[in-house]
């Protein structure tokens, strides 16, 4: 097996570890470069600012996003599988992260897209090791995991609802300005089921208001269901958790995924 | 007992079977054909589109119905019990789904009611064979079932309370445009109280302001109790699951309806 | 003991009892007349309809409110202690379904309260016999009574942090036309927590819109709470309810509050 | 050990104290105070009522902020640990109760900060020896405790959904009035997830409804995620407490943080 160059080994624990001093710095740099950068992006948007600060900021943008560019280069190069990081989901945000920036010169507007390099500062949660937190992230995604055909089922539910609602409402709202077509009555649907509630268009007849609130009265009964749904799982693991007892030491309390008892280390029966 | 004739057989298993090679393509095309209804009457909804292509999406709608009118009549012609197709869930929705076209002819914007057809798509579940989504969904219609009783007092009592609100804020807010009438302050209270929040009616008077706070905290707390008697149901079915345990081999985390334990077969003490 | 007359006894019958053919039609009569005597009282609040049926409705309010009188003090008449009956919940309803009609002769605008009326329709529980459905309503009420303390303590944690947060937008947005008072800016922080969000008032200065984003995300946050509190009341008991086995026959899923095991009759440790 | 003297321990009784007479006195004295100092503040903000009562609100102000000092003041002389008490919780809002108005004298409008002093009410739950409700507080506490790394998690993802979101937006609403600048449009995002949706900003194009719709939904479902890590961290002690049964004597349903048996005083194996 060929050894791999030292300049690699060395780059790859700047890079990539968080054990070194060299790492350590790497990593607090590349976070205050990221927030820096989308900051630089959002502050951009501004037109007062843009008028006064505007070169600077897109100075900053291009600067950062060709040291991004160096990194991601770098990191392809150091990683001892480059195709497995670049299809992984921080290879994919690392590279999505520059690629705006050069797509800018042909399609303005989209360096604003730049955003997206927001997501990079996920990192943060492992750069400060904090497995915990990635243990909890876990039992919430676990939870939604489980629940996941029942949350299908209920979306489906309320998009064949906003459909059916919203051409009731259609028909009904004629002539009123924010009903003028089922797709713009299927929006008003979708804000009024979610109790958003803008108010740029709102029923005006006295039939719509009735109709209206059966759909509100509705949206208020069937969002009990995903929180139900929800809370049932995670509640589910957390109960059955804190009941479970050892049949050797007879101690209680144990994690959500235990194998077995922390106490004396026999297998749980599950 | 007299054979029903070949043909009905055979149709039979086209359009109400999914294993034949011929079922499943009847299936995607019905499928396609429903959405492609669907879309051509919200297309037509919106003027601009109307102006320029609607001779074309009245056309596809003409088509579409008449081909739905046909595949009605052979439902009804090949199955052993049309009287029972015919007052199933999908025979009414089937029947619904080419009515509004007819009826039309006499009031024409009834012809927008053609969305429901989009309730046939719900068949995308039988013949996708996803059992386990349909069990899933016995869950949610289980714990709906369940909590019936207690849904319905909470929906009497909000009712009540809405009347009683309305009646309060309009003799509150006399002379504000919105509130001109008590079934006006009714709709009011209702957009309040499910915290949609218009805007198009709003209280002005202070008094009449800080009763809409205390009807506004009521809702807050109040939501609370439907998502709570949903979700213990849900939770209840969940946690006796996972904590039943078979009296002959051990085992624990059993489905929520299971009769007899899935490790040794013996019947479960519930 | 002196008994009671006849008369008292069989008006007593007619009038509390459910049992008797003149009873139920009693009840009947009651829902019906309760009902329309509140939809006179909402039409007549309506201007177009008041101008052309004002007349017909003051007279039908006039002709029920009498005969609810009649019927109150028949009520009080005929029941062993008249005193009990009028300091009870329906007692209280019943005298103030008729007061403001005559009130109304000194302050017009009070007759609309007659809608408080509305709450004598809880009776057709009683007249139902739905006592499932109270026993439903029973486990609601426990539910929102165990936790009337940990609700009031997080009521007052809410109307707190209105005050404040009120104050801190009063100070940042002076000069935007809503926030023109601290009172209107706890109204305007009551409708942003609660999410209703009328748009009324909105902040103007990017630091007020910075806060209100804190602050709805808090109340995101905090609506967990109330929910959370009144969920795992009702949880509680459903579980408890389902795994409680009796110790003679080994049998589970007792009511909520069983003493007696439903299959043996043994004692249940609770 | 230096003994304090003896106007120290008795001020001492009077002001921190709940026991004697005066000390009852006191708290009671201190509440009205409270209440009426905020109310002035509340008062004085608003315009009419400044133009005729000002000078006797900002005289009551002085007066009664003079007494909060001197109380202060007092509190500081006669506690055996003056620093601890400054810099506790209680030590902090009695500071922070009396500062804006000196302050002010430089910063005009930072006397309405005064408001803070309403926290100051807090111990009338001590004062009313509410031990229960202190419990109770120390249940929601644990549990928003024990869910804080989840809540953590779950507030950082939906801050990076919206940054995503609103850049999204104001790509695509370029042009609406509202959408003027990626803050403003992370404004709207956050207005539009929470569910509040004021409509001062609103999508007017038909693909911003659209993503609009989506981000709504979205909303819809993830509101359930916080409601369920609380819910199952309410549920989980409820549950375990009332399941919880002494292996002694078998009586079930203890409190839930017991660790003796409420019956026969055994100590519970949790």
């Amino acid at each position: 097996m060929a050894l791999r160059p030292d300049w690699k080994v060395t780059t790859h624990r700047v890079i990539f570890g968080h054990d070194t001093r060299a790492g350590q710095l790497f990593d607090i740099a590349l976070i205050v470069a990221i927030v820096l950068s989308v900051l630089a992006v959002m502050l951009e948007s501004v037109q007062s600012i843009r008028l006064q600060y505007g070169p600077l900021l897109v100075a900053v943008e291009w600067l950062l996003t060709g040291l991004f560019t160096v990194e991601y280069v770098l990191r392809l190069a150091c990683v001892p599988k480059p195709w497995k990081y670049a299809t992984s989901f921080f290879g994919f945000i690392d590279l999505a992260s520059v690629l705006p920036t050069y797509v800018s010169l042909i399609f303005p507007s989209t360096h604003y897209l730049l955003v997206i390099r927001i997501l990079r500062v996920l990192r943060v949660f492992r750069i400060l090791k904090l497995a915990e937190y990635v243990s909890e992230a876990d039992v919430i995604m676990a939870a939604l995991q489980e629940s996941r055909r029942k949350l299908a089922i209920f979306v489906v539910s309320v998009l064949l609802s906003t459909v059916i609602f919203g051409s009731v409402m259609y028909i009904i709202e004629t002539g009123t300005p924010g009903f003028s077509s089922i797709p713009r009555s299927i929006y008003w649907t979708i804000v009024t089921i979610t109790t958003v509630g803008y108010g740029d268009i709102s029923p005006q007849t006295p039939i719509g208001q009735t109709v209206a609130s059966v759909i509100m009265l509705l949206g208020y009964a069937i969002v009990a269901v995903p929180t139900g749904i929800v809370t049932a799982e995670l509640t589910g693991a957390r109960v059955r958790a804190s009941l479970m007892r050892c049949e050797g030491c007879g101690l209680a309390d144990h994690a959500a995924d235990a194998r077995f008892c922390k106490g004396c280390g026999r297998a749980m029966v599950r």
